[in-house]
């Protein structure tokens, strides 16, 4: 074939992709217009906008119709995947049911901050009385805590403490709440200072989520669950899921998870740069995997070092959990320096072992991650 | 509204939207039935799959229909990405340009290993002869290398400097090329034993790739490079990026981002079985940046122990840079139990200046990852 005959072939082929691609546009906006149809509907009765179950049915039906016109499954499911994302943002705009109408009045103390914002547009969607409590308003307080029947305490955790403390004269009836990243001893404040239900409360998500749906927060029972459990309900019917757990096991787990691996990678970027590593030099040289450690690395630092710092500053007995990992660190460095490779699979053989099916589920995972990472990836 | 006709109105809307995902997977696969024409005829002419201008131009006009239609940008860009991502898939079956026709036979020592084969499969999709030597070829080791013209050692890292000790005997104009992780150690006994061109390669991906498009190889110069350099033409043909760089260099950023990350990851696993988590409580209570952490630790407990264990012992040298990092980490941790906030933030703000833009760069990144990961979630 000559090589203008390719040129015409190839243009008229990328014509005829382009008028797909822009039906395709079409068929989006159209979906789109049915799905916000879907969620005002959803609105007025205050049904569920997350719907588990007609998710799965309508992902089975598409991968079954896709295998049959030759389009991979994975594919389609994909795609669905993402306009599904897309349809809950479009719904969640419409607003949402209030389970307890007789809710005289939410507080969020800290509600301009960005978690509390959060929770104040939510509040405020699903048609309760919203009012903030910020720093300059504490004069007011008593007259602004006086009909609250929920108040949240969503402060820097540096602060929180001390802004429990203050909460003396709510009424009886009043559920008080915290949104620290630790548990026990806000809740302990929270039970000293209030008599009425209490409970503690973790969102697993920072400020930039787009809804709360498929996300978790995690609540330790205080006092008097019964008395609280309509607000667990009004987080279910934003698409939360809530992990009931002892304040106590929270900790441990959140010391292992959150302040250990921010610890650690903190001090990861402080290796790199004391070592006089050339970050664009790491990048070129990044294969899919290491690029999304880097990004997991250097997403820290582009946030506000106070957040970190309280965090990881906020309970002292990780210090001694953390200089274990560190003297362990070193135990198996020791294997390499003696070049004991034998003992060195063994470890990694029980800690597979210790991971179970979880080792297998996550590198499934992690290769869906890739292959996102690297459609994102300019060349 | 009442209940019935709630049930009605939904049951509608939910069939309109059934509907548009039927006319979505009509559209992908007469998309994908395009795409293959486009992949046939670039395969005829031996044009690459890969695009990036065309891939630009094509993501900016749908955008800007999307924005008309009232659909949003991103989303018709995340779709487009997949549904490409998909269609140099289905290109890739196609068959290659082969770049060198006067190439007599490629041989792939190790081409039966996971890394080996992706190459075998492609030169082979490229028109060249190629043989695979495996360790029960030897005997007719010396007939194999005879006529070769490229000669690449893909085999574990500990095999490395024997096999390539073993080929004294190639042809004066013969390429010789390896894939190890490591580079300096290989090419010194590379253009050793070798008076031909020679190249060190270092593929950055792992062998469950689907092509090499977007993927980089790394390229330490040996010997002769106008004389090789038709192997980097040809997996820049394969869509491969060719990153040009010292052995010395790969290797300290190796060590870097790849010994020290692996040791320091499988270091944490053990520490989190040593310190008795439950893997289940953690998974529960994770969120979605906690998770992704989790599944690049976990995902490397779902592959082989020796794999990792010889690059860590490959190179003794780095023994002491991860002692300096256990040092660091601990010198950190003092000013946590010194409750000293202030040099904990001043050396965080030094490690954000040293990753200067990258920061924002990751954290714009992660957070599209983290909406991936939240995505796959099963609730």
């Amino acid at each position: 074939m000559d090589k203008p005959d390719i040129t015409v072939e190839l243009t008229a082929l990328r014509d005829q992709i382009d008028e797909v691609d822009s039906q395709l546009v079409e068929l989006l906006a159209k979906r789109r217009s049915i799905t916000s149809k879907v969620g005002q509907l959803k609105s007025q009765v205050g049904m569920p906008i997350y719907a588990p179950d007609r998710e799965t049915q309508l992902l089975i039906k598409r991968r079954e119709q896709a295998e049959q016109a030759g389009v991979c499954p994975e594919l389609i499911e994909d795609i669905l995947r993402r306009l599904m994302r897309d349809s809950y943002r479009s719904q969640d705009a419409s607003g949402y049911r209030c389970v307890n109408s007789d809710c005289r009045k939410v507080v969020v103390i800290g509600g301009s901050g960005q978690l509390g914002a959060v929770f104040v547009d939510l509040f405020t969607r699903s048609h309760y009385t919203v009012e903030i409590l910020e720093h300059d308003d504490w004069p007011r307080s008593k007259e602004i805590l006086a009909d609250a029947s929920l108040v949240i305490v969503s402060v820097p955790i540096r602060l929180t403490t001390n802004i429990i403390g203050q909460l003396t004269q709510l009424p009886d009836d009043c559920i008080l709440a915290d949104f620290t990243s630790i548990k026990a001893s806000p809740l302990f404040e929270m039970m000293k200072v209030h008599n009425g239900p209490v409970v503690g409360l973790h969102p697993m998500f920072g400020p930039d989520v787009s809804g709360l749906i498929k996300q978790t927060i995690i609540a330790c029972e205080g006092r008097a669950p019964d008395k609280y459990q309509w607000v667990l309900d009004q987080f279910t019917v934003w698409g939360a899921k809530i992990h009931a757990v002892s304040a106590h096991k929270h900790d441990d787990a959140m010391s292992m998870v959150q302040v250990m691996r921010h610890f650690s990678t903190i001090a990861y970027g402080y290796h790199l740069m004391a070592e006089g590593a050339e970050i664009s030099q790491l990048v070129e040289m990044s294969s899919p995997i290491y690029r999304l450690e880097l990004i997991m690395v250097g997403r820290l630092f582009a946030q506000n070092p106070i957040l970190y710092t309280d965090i990881i500053f906020s309970n002292r007995e990780n210090v001694a959990m953390m200089k274990r990992f560190a003297y362990r660190f070193l135990e198996l460095l020791e294997d390499v320096e003696l070049g004991d490779k034998t003992a060195f699979v063994s470890m990694f053989n029980q800690v597979s072992d210790w991971f179970g099916d979880y080792a297998e589920t996550f590198l499934h995972e992690s290769k869906a991650m890739l292959l996102k990472a690297n459609e994102l990836k300019k060349h």
